[in-house]
């Protein structure tokens, strides 16, 4: 994506905002329908559930007040298509990861997962208690949207490739999936990097259409069956430490809520993104366990391939640094990411490396 | 604690819920106030907030049909009172750390941290997708209480010291504040082991009647003023690796809740989790760097008493065997932690590993 790509799209985003203003319902005191639409095809693992969790834990709480239709990807429009859908208030919300909306703004990035980023419960830090909720509210204004967090699946892993990655040379004309700034540090190590909703992925790889994907960690991959067509399997990855899931409103249909409905919105992004991390967590080990079951070789990059991962994303990062949203979130970011990590490598780190030594994990 | 005040005790909380039957107010559709009680003198570091953010939340939320009202320790009942305040009807909630009631049943300990146990996000894999809520919920109808998980103060700080700690022998004799079978671990060691609210342990070690005392972690302790009296600082413990607060209603009043308003309470709960814990882990890493700068002292104790705590931990944890509810549980958490810790060592624990090598954390 160039600048001028970037101005188009923020353009577009303002005079789709102020057609939202038209479109936006009035509405009684009574029962209200918001339709949520999601990037995620109907039932994929973990992540349709976290929109789900939202969805009826709304309708819930207010008593049907919202109730909550969720429509999921191809159902109203496409997984790629739902941001446009609620800036222009066709839905009034989604549900999605905001990495797949780099090309409305290079700094949606931060708010799903950056290369050598932030794990979940860094980000959480920085997201509730730093800068990174105003930052993703002054983003969203851009567009017409309110923000939050709603979901996290966790540490994402490398991915499934067909033959060994040996050395970065490996990655050289190599057909991968890889969505936002993660794909494009594989593209600077000369990979052919592809976009590709969840729903489409395994027909790509089958097809062979792409030599290899990444798509969440081993209980969705499992479920998503690419252990069918490749065995080859990295578990830790470089390019989604932990991706933060987002619930979006239409900001003239946020605005029109009560405190107590906008209250319930907030509460339960809050609680869904923690439901929706311990899900993937909780399940990842016994799906890696029924994998190597299954004959799935597990494999981890060498630290010259992380190395080389770390080099290109630098790369990356200092092509977006002349906007300044991108600029001030990248610093904000860094700054208590480092934070985070120090306290968490002297504390939780050095906890867990002591009992996984005496209880032998 | 022996078997049979395990056992006095149940008889109690039996025949005060059937007390609180009585107690249980009637109500109309307007609106009704909730007293919550809580362990925590009023504005103390995190842990307070963590029961106000409930308290605000549930009132924002049903538009003050619930209206909570915080009466912190002290202020209607003593800090280790609250447990049988909303168990006899007194008070409708309490915000607090379970292991405080680890004298009404020893499992209660599982909700809030074992030693060499899970981690925040262990027990969240536990708690939502696992099967620690409906343990949890087993020995809350025992008591007539509604417990939901509602905060974490992430891994806690080994303690303040007058002296370094160099052997296992060197807790010998030590009078150490410390609460629930943490505790008794250190009493294993020979130190004799008390426990203190929060509020009043500045006292206890500025007057001598404690050589030593953690609380929770650098910013908490902070606060707490304890680097005014001794300058040595052990960052990591095995005592309580991500200990979670909880939110407990009276049974009685939970089910006179509708739906809607049970909703808004367990969603508050979840939120409140999140919120809490990265309350504590975005603060910590600037407060240990400022006390480092006011010339305190940070160590690790050595592997060698690592290993003699968990030997302690063991004998700890066969003393409460015979119990049922607390070996199931116990059984049940172990699995569960085993299957996240060897997740988390691969994927979080290899990316961080990579990531802090590469960008020099």
């Amino acid at each position: 994506m160039d600048r001028r790509s970037f101005l188009r799209t923020s353009a577009l985003g303002g005079s789709a905002a102020a057609a939202s203003t038209l479109a936006a319902p009035a509405y009684a005191q009574g029962n209200r329908t918001l339709t949520l639409v999601t990037t995620w095809g109907r039932g994929l693992a973990g992540v349709h559930d976290s929109a789900q969790y939202c969805a009826d834990r709304i309708t819930e709480m207010t008593d049907g007040q919202l109730t909550v239709d969720l429509k999921a990807a191809g159902e109203l429009v496409g997984a790629f298509e739902v941001f446009d859908a609620v800036t222009a208030g066709q839905a009034d919300m989604y549900h999605g990861v905001d990495y797949y909306f780099v090309n409305q703004h290079p700094a949606y990035q931060f708010f799903a997962s950056l290369p050598f980023g932030m794990t979940a419960q860094e980000l959480n830090n920085w997201y509730y208690h730093g800068d990174g909720m105003e930052l993703h509210d002054e983003l969203g204004q851009i567009f017409g949207l309110k923000s939050f967090l709603a979901g996290n699946t966790g540490p994402q892993s490398g991915g499934w490739f067909r033959s060994e990655i040996n050395s970065p040379e490996d990655f050289n004309g190599l057909k991968f999936r890889m969505p936002g700034q993660g794909g494009e540090v594989l593209g600077k190590l000369g990979a052919s990097v592809q976009n590709i909703p969840g729903g489409e992925v395994y027909q790509a790889l089958s097809s062979g259409a792409i030599d290899g994907t990444e798509w969440i960690g081993p209980w969705a991959d499992e479920k998503a069956g690419f252990q069918e067509i490749t065995k080859i399997y990295y578990t830790a990855g470089f390019h989604e430490p932990g991706p933060g899931l987002s619930l979006a409103l239409n900001r003239e249909v946020w605005d029109s809520l009560s405190p107590a409905h906008q209250s319930a919105v907030q509460t339960t992004a809050a609680a869904s993104n923690l439901w929706t991390l311990s899900m993937f967590m909780a399940n990842n080990g016994a799906a890696l366990q029924r994998l190597q079951s299954g004959g799935v070789q597990v494999r981890e990059f060498s630290e010259e391939i992380w190395t080389a991962f770390g080099d290109a994303a630098n790369e990356v990062f200092q092509q977006y640094m002349s906007d300044d949203i991108y600029k001030r979130t990248f610093d904000s970011y860094q700054a208590s990411m480092r934070e985070s990590a120090a306290w968490i490598q002297r504390s939780e780190g050095a906890f867990t490396a002591q009992r996984n030594r005496v209880i032998g994990v």
